[in-house]
């Protein structure tokens, strides 16, 4: 006898194969191809236990933060990826993001529903030393990317090299070495015009 | 300053960029094309961590079994992705993904690249009780997919529902609920003929 529990986590987890198919601005490696949210999602999670010791605050807890990384664009299946930089889709990006959560994460257990939206709304805060390290290394993963794909996916948004450290800069607070790595690779890319020179 | 310590842990996420384009047997359950490597491991940390509380043994370790699963696959970017059913793929699999392991987790710092190697080997080996669950876990996803994408990716390998059964009736061993979940899966799949009756 399978139990209603398990019933609904599965259903979940069968639902949740949809963020597969969510496309980011940003490309694959060898550029084949947008890169969606699941294998970003990885990376982050992979990031967060390689780069963990280069928290300054000692109260980042790993497996919170990897629990963040793994469940934080859910909400995109409903919602879709809303690009950094696009000022009119962050306009109503709570509001679908709010439906978004409560479908989804609705279909777990309710326990289980409370926790996914407690985390993903911390994340989303990031005032706790976990969110905080979360939310550094899911807007550094972008900015190691564009360098690394060679700025395909985003040169023809005509980033600006100003815009993209007024976004990234509160790195820092989470991590002075990750910043210094950030920063270095977005005058790289700058430097071979992935971003404009402003 | 960037420490070197930092430059080894980037050089090595940036390559593992790679396994998003390494692509397995499976669809993605939209059936527009291969699941990918990548993620497939965020699939799995995701069941990991939604599934804890339906493994038996008090021993499991949920951020041992995450950090399992995120890493397990990384040897693909050389090895490449062998079909569990390839009983020739599995000859040189040990072998392609030792040296695989050795230059990939070699990418990383000393401590780093020792811990990795040695939790895939835990993996790899389903003794521990955290390897256990991992393992079930990275085996029941295949079935849920099948079912999920209606076969569409396996459906030519004519695999047998009894040869499934096989090689995945250890998940019972980790989770009895786990492991009635999915062989009702694959009752389920054989009736409709995604795989053979037999």
């Amino acid at each position: 006898m399978i139990s209603e529990r398990l019933e609904k986590q599965m259903q979940f987890l069968v639902e949740v194969e949809k963020l597969k198919a969510v496309y980011r601005q940003n490309m694959v490696v060898d550029q084949s191809r947008h890169e969606n949210t699941a294998e970003h999602s990885w990376h982050l999670a992979l990031m967060a236990v390689i780069l963990a010791d280069e928290a300054v605050d000692p109260g980042v807890d790993l497996p919170t933060v990897i629990e963040m990384l793994l469940i934080h664009d859910i909400v995109e299946i409903d919602a879709g990826d809303t690009f950094l930089y696009d000022a009119d889709g962050y306009q109503d990006k709570e509001q679908r993001e709010n439906r978004a959560a409560e479908r989804l994460f609705g279909l777990l257990p309710e326990d289980q529903k409370d926790r996914c939206i407690r985390l993903w709304r911390e994340f989303d805060a990031r005032e706790t030393p976990s969110a905080l390290f979360a939310a550094a290394i899911d807007n550094m993963q972008p900015v190691i990317n564009h360098y690394a794909s060679r700025g395909t996916g985003i040169r023809n948004h005509a980033l600006k090299r100003k815009q993209v450290i007024e976004k990234k800069e509160f790195i820092r607070d989470a991590s002075p070495a990750l910043w210094e790595y950030t920063l270095e690779t977005i005058e790289r890319s700058a430097a071979l015009g992935f971003y404009s020179a402003e």
